[in-house]
């Protein structure tokens, strides 16, 4: 054949998602929001309903020789709440798709049920519906969460004022190393099944790997102290690649400082051991599932002294100029690598 | 390891989901109904909303050696628009997550997409978000279909009385020698790659595999004549194990006559070349996508010149007997078998 073929690779996940985004207008009256944005918005009577979904394949997302099913099924729900969180809104329901092959037992499916179960009843989530199907090779998961808000409350990638302040929860970059840390000691297992794996040291950052929590305390939080987000999103891919979405969404400029971004002390030994920079593993390491969002300085009052809340930056009006002041004063653009592309070069 | 192993083909699809179904009670205020139907509900405003989802694999649901991927789009699209369908309301949004190895180029993606399109406008939906993901080796299509219906039009699967009017639109089995005849072709080109396959003869049944529609005609018919149905399902499984779901759902029995059941000509004809019964093909070859659903006897005078909409039977009040009457007068049980496990066997 001689017809044209592009390869995937060659236009990229975005890439792709824009070519579709192109082709399809939104035609129906309840639609409000579609593709863009965390999670979709549509009508749904004094509220608004936030749907979002996820898909986890094994082999690519997750490996079970060294993920457990319960920590599968729990995560897998958890990147999906964490889409709802970071509208602003809470979670409600879920449906989930799952294909497995023969090699999994009605136990192992028991097992990650039990997770998933853990996971909707800490979340406050019913699941209401799924479709089980027979998988020719590995594992997949498919979820799509279904969440409300009252519509004024709804947080967009695209709100943010210029001055408005960035904030972001917990740490970065520990999931990242987490995964490192697994797959070493895997290589290790491989070559000498009778080494023991040696994670009690890794414990915080293997734990952020394997059983991420979507921040709905932060979002429950926000709601008690009365403060609304101009803008959010989730930092699945890394931080940099989600500055970047909050700068084109709000056609605005990020300026954020090294010095105030948040990594652990283990994350950043770790890294060092490793031989990886820690603040690339914290702007491109992604799975951090935390909140990443903008506050109007009026907010400012009301978040100061939460202890798992900083203020690494702000917006500006030049949308062109998204940069780090690095902890020498030299001013660094921010770019984005993206999970898959990620290749642990220093970016300083 | 001594732990347990039991084989999920010793449960079933149906024995998982009950196992799982057991496990997560409903503790959301919206949520109105969960799993266990074609489609949950939940609260929505003045309407409710339907949610409902599929997953699609290689290998297992389709095979891309007779399936064009623009027709693969259109159908799992379909696929999920008749789960909408079948609870008597509209579909208006989906989301697709979509996983593909680089096998695929970006314009195979884009004729997936191609597809996927013309059902949205065919049906009058918006694609408003997804996921895409590579895959380590075939494609999986999961989507996740929205739709709404006034709380009262709500058809679910239990609501039928005894002595309503047990109705099947279309025709049954064409979808299933649909499959055996593209097989059998794909053997003949496997065998001998110059021979070309003969599909003409049996367009009618390869174009009943290849591209279902989703019977939202008859959904919008069913409105303008003001005719509530009873009940409702669409055959997915095969009218067998459909019949017995409804059985099951309203607590009443269903007797439905052999001579009554709509088989198209060719389905027939074919079924007797490939040496199958024409009956066990409309019972339980699955994927026709018709609606089956039941009416108040009162309402037959709405529906008795519909040249698409068949009267097969009737509920009673034995929900222990569910039978068919033969064209020799005899009574014969309802069992389903369902796809996976279909074997050809005559029923009678």
């Amino acid at each position: 054949m001689s017809e044209k073929r592009t390869e995937i690779s060659s236009v990229g996940e975005f890439g792709l998602i824009d070519r579709i985004h192109a082709h399809f207008p939104i035609t129906n009256a309840n639609t409000q929001k579609g593709i863009g944005d965390d999670a979709a918005i549509l009508r749904g009577g004094d509220e608004s309903i936030l749907v979002s979904t996820d898909m986890l394949l094994e082999g690519v997302h997750f490996d079970l020789s060294y993920m457990p099913l319960q920590h599968l099924g729990y995560k897998a729900v958890a990147v999906n709440v964490s889409d709802i969180a970071a509208m602003n809104a809470r979670p409600e329901q879920i449906v989930i798709s799952l294909a497995i092959s023969n090699r999994f037992s009605v136990e192992a499916v028991d097992a990650l049920y039990e997770g998933i179960r853990a996971a909707c009843t800490n979340y406050n989530i019913d699941l209401v519906g799924g479709d089980t199907s027979a998988s020719v090779s590995g594992l997949v998961i498919s979820i799509t969460a279904i969440g409300r808000a009252a519509k004024e409350k709804i947080a967009t990638r695209g709100g943010a004022k210029a001055n408005d302040i960035i904030c972001v929860t917990g740490d970065l970059g520990a999931a990242y190393m987490g995964l490192q840390v697994l797959e070493r000691e895997k290589q290790v297992f491989l070559t000498n099944p009778e080494m023991q794996p040696d994670l009690e040291r890794y414990e915080y950052l293997v734990g952020r790997q394997l059983k991420p929590e979507a921040r709905m305390d932060i979002i429950h939080e926000l709601a008690d102290k009365n403060c609304m987000p101009t803008s959010m999103i989730d930092i699945s891919d890394g931080l940099a690649s989600e500055l970047l979405h909050l700068s084109k969404n709000s056609g605005l400029g990020v300026k954020i400082f090294e010095e105030k971004i948040p990594i652990d002390n283990l994350t950043y030994e770790t890294a060092i051991e490793f031989k990886l920079d820690p603040l690339t593993c914290a702007f491109n390491g992604g799975e951090d599932y935390e909140l990443l969002f903008t506050i109007s300085p009026a907010d400012f009052e009301k978040l100061k002294n939460h202890p798992d809340i900083h203020f690494i930056g702000h917006m500006h009006d030049n949308a062109n100029q998204n940069v780090m002041i690095s902890k020498q004063q030299t001013v660094v653009p921010i770019s984005a690598q993206g999970w898959n592309h990620f290749k642990g070069e220093r970016i300083e």
